[in-house]
């Protein structure tokens, strides 16, 4: 039984994403996106997003996040994002290496979200225009945020307004937007373009997909040079029905929701269970599938030794740690882990 | 039935290598490499090679081409390579962009190859040590080269040699190397590091894979960097292991050189059908799976317009022609087209 | 008379310094620093630092900041330094553009220094080893800071300590190095390589040349590529002899030590001139030719109406200030300065 | 007496420029480019060019050049230049770091000079709008070319307009450019943006300035960025009225006319005299200050003996040489050497 709660990528693929794969397998087609499979992809999600969207697919959320940022900054812009975000902490210097040099600028934020006033008060001391300061040019979201939290519509678009009036452009990373959408019950297209999102990373690989991602661009003008980006960065694939096959699969028949809400509702079963606990404490809500929580040293090393696996959130402090349920998490694997941690701190109530 | 000949890259996938994503895809496992697949196609590669070698399993032939340059070069470096070599004239300036600018200098060779005379002559002309111009610092070959032809072990120790007398380090874009290697008869170490090449681009794509390289780097302390640089350059796959599964189907039980001996024969078939017919010429030997040679207008026209697909070379002149078949191509295919072709250029025989 | 206190790069040039030019000018010279005068200031540089260092003269600060931190640090680098540091500041991203991509991550502290616990706590979480993440690979310091404080000898020890345990590199802005110098009343080689120091910019423009900086390096071995990184920067000047002989007069008869001082003592007698004053106050000590004060409002905007420039430190907070002196300032621009601020206050302090 | 015709920046610098300097050393201005001087020349150059142009001055070449390609090129673009061109062979990788790793493309064209046909011939099989290349964005010419050759004003349309047709722009380095003015007569417009050329380095350094170029940008919608650009390449000088007050020296009282003159006027002079000489062969036209000439083993020895300094032009074969005047070449250096050719070759003659 899986014990593994580190990261949604920890787990497989749905069973549909490799039945696509095994059908785009035979025959052959043209290459580099020339396909029928990527043809399909982009009507796909124009329906899905109720817009004359672009859609460039590749196959890392590196590549999403920082071939749709490099299309909205130039090398000496800025690009505004939460502290926390994966951007900033998880990608190395990729941001800089595909924008060609441009600079992030980490703001706080309560439970991984920015706020506007915040946003603002920065801005306005930016130096913009002085050439000797680096030009606000981005404002990055990400959604889910990393400390597992979803910005309403609303206040995606409070804090779009705040960059719109800065000349700036705004993109999305969805790593998890399916988890996000579903948590939040809203369309896509209110959550991205009608919130004033520019350029979104649609994620699909932690959702089910094997590695497919699709950098979806909802003012086609902004476009123009990602075809060159793309193949410049590495990331326009020969066999590009593969990556496309995959996301058709995900968004038919509403399977990329059904994965997502699986998810979801695990992590809820899960975050139910365990705050019910004694001296356990979420310290964020959940709104899709991640829990970050206060476990004490002792909860914690039990668990591990358990066999569970979950990684601390330093950003936290200490003692915060931080669980992720997947498409395929199972009710049981929930139960086990419910059950070791009501065993856990039991003992410590005992104990005490 | 397919009468598409434009390029091996048009093919899909292999069965065998279907089946172990499938197999891969149930059951969690650590992120970005840190799986059993993973550890497994190193392990396997080591042995393929006969060499403790560094592998970094990467998902097209751009990275991998690039991620092995940017290793060996410093970004004032020069790359010398063939004028009409992949990494010269069909990826962007993805080579520019991951070593951080480094120049390639193409050079002239008949059939697509070096020699190392004219290389010699052009390293003697180079102003090494000298500021203003770009230092050599990679010798860059094809195996097969861009002319379908393949360079034979002491072929590549010669002009390795070359470059190693320069200071230069010396890497192989092999995205076609299993069939060079058929081709061949020889070994893989004996193609690659027995002659001097360092690291090279282990191609598995074209070859019945749906997205899956290798960069091969033979001696482990130029690979240091290497860790830090694919995850920049947004090749760090979070489920790796699809990457990996692919690869070590690929390598398991001889089937990457069952799949290149196929696509080797089937074009041997066809190389012989053709030249065997009045006014179609080779214009460079085969040597694996690729043709090309000369075919008057009209031929040129009546095949396209049965239905095959093909591609000008532009290089080798007006009327020369590419074909290329793959790991799936099948003998009938063979047949249909040089019966097409016996039947236009009969016609045309007749005709004057 | 000068009423410009914005900073001492409104200063012009010292009358030694163009005489130096206008005796280089004349005659017959190897360019790219094959010239006489570029190799007499790499000797004089290597005594006045009692050091066998490599000396690269340029232009700007900018090149010299931006060259000296590529040689220490690759393109997925962490570069630490105060949070008000120039380098991260006002200098656009060209240390993105000239490191290839690393990055900076700005640190608090009081008065514009560092503090070697902060700087542990930070490097203890940031991820060392771990791909996902920037590496941490150099320190930076700015001497004198951007509160015009100067670290002592044993403070710059401390920092580059930790710095080493880290395994980084320690690099010194030392834009305002002469004007620290002469503060703190050390030797060149204590306040650099004796405290750990790698890499130097040696400031010269602000304090009486005209264009004139040396990336120094005193571990020789680090300075490798700099020669070809600089050319590359488009910082090799064909007539290199006017930017040595610039700071060759300039380090002649310790007139960089007579300039700095003139600059500090006029700044000390501003200093000691306006915290006489009520409601005026220091907001950090002045150990060079900065002054960093509190005003209100009506005094600033009097002394502006009266001709007096100077700039806001928004960092200090609202009503903060910055002073510069130079190495030209007069005692009777100071006075002025002064009586004008008294009259301020004096009238300020009557309508209370 | 001089004896060098390496190049002409191995000559000093003119005194009036020298006097500007001195003049400019005094009192207190805005820095960065905000001083009188910089608005002078800006307003200068728009005079001398008859256009309203943009103006940057900055101080090397290189910098220059790669700048002014900056802002016509994307990353993926590529510049198509004379094989020999300075910019491909000269400035190391500068062109790739300042364009953001963008590529140049070398074409053959007798004594220097690219023509229309070779230029139209390569675009026609460019790959214009396939992403797998890179696109055709600039044509760079030289004036001065490296053979010391001029294109005429009807010349550089002709080049221009195959540009144009393939939607590219124009970028003219002209290191050289007042020699080639004085020798073609004609106007700064006629030669520039009369002919097509969009983006000039104004070259005033090797003609008596110290380090002073300018990029002159004809079409101001295309400087946007080059203020930011400028700064983030560590060109923007804080004391810029210092490069400034060159340029406003230089362009004062026809002065850069007159130095180009004396250059040109003294290189006839020695062309004149050596082609009168057996054995002695001028392989291009002089049309500036650069002579290109073939001489024996012997005479080459003999004059570099008798301390004459000069270069092998490797590029024009076994035996081609390349002498180069100055603004302060005196006609006495020229008889010199002249009179040391001809008793060399004369006792050639006798010897065989």
């Amino acid at each position: 039984m899986n014990q593994n709660f580190a990261s949604d990528n920890t787990a497989g693929a749905a069973p549909e994403i490799l039945e696509a794969l095994a059908e785009a397998a035979t025959g052959r087609a043209m290459p580099y996106g020339g396909d029928d499979w990527t043809a399909r992809v982009e009507r796909r999600l124009a329906e899905v997003f109720e817009a004359d969207c672009a859609v460039f697919p590749v196959a890392t959320g590196t590549a999403a996040n920082t071939l749709g940022l490099s299309i909205i900054t130039p090398p000496w812009g800025a690009i505004y994002c939460h502290e926390h975000a994966h951007i900033i902490l998880d990608e190395s210097s990729a941001p800089e290496l595909f924008t060609g040099g441009a600079r992030q600028i980490g703001l706080p934020g309560a439970v991984g979200k920015l706020d506007p006033e915040t946003l603002a008060r920065k801005l306005a001391n930016s130096g913009q225009g002085d050439v000797h300061h680096v030009q606000p040019a981005v404002l990055a979201l990400t959604q889910l945020t990393e400390w597992g939290t979803a910005y309403s519509p609303s206040e995606i678009a409070a804090l779009t307004e705040v960059a719109r009036h800065a000349g700036m452009r705004v993109q999305m990373d969805g790593a998890r937007f399916a988890n996000a959408l579903v948590g939040l019950g809203c369309s896509p297209a209110e959550m991205t373009w009608k919130a004033g999102v520019d350029v979104l990373s649609f994620g699909a690989t932690k959702n089910g997909c094997l590695a497919a991602e699709a950098v979806v661009v909802f003012d086609r003008g902004l476009a123009e040079s990602l075809p060159f980006r793309r193949k410049r960065a590495a990331q326009l694939y020969s066999k590009m029905r593969f990556i496309s096959a995959q996301l058709e699969a995900y968004l038919a028949d509403d399977l990329w929701l059904r994965l997502a809400a699986r998810a979801n509702d695990t992590a809820s079963l899960l975050a139910d269970g365990l705050q019910a606990l004694e001296g356990i404490e979420l310290v964020a809500p959940v709104q899709g599938n991640e829990i970050f929580l206060r476990l004490s040293d002792a909860v914690a090393a039990g668990l591990a030794e358990r066999g569970f696996i979950f990684y601390p959130w330093t950003f936290g402090g200490a003692g915060v740690y931080r669980l992720v349920t997947a498409f395929d998490s199972e009710v049981s694997e929930i139960e086990a882990f419910v059950a070791a941690a009501r065993d856990l701190t039991g003992k410590r109530s005992q104990a005490s």
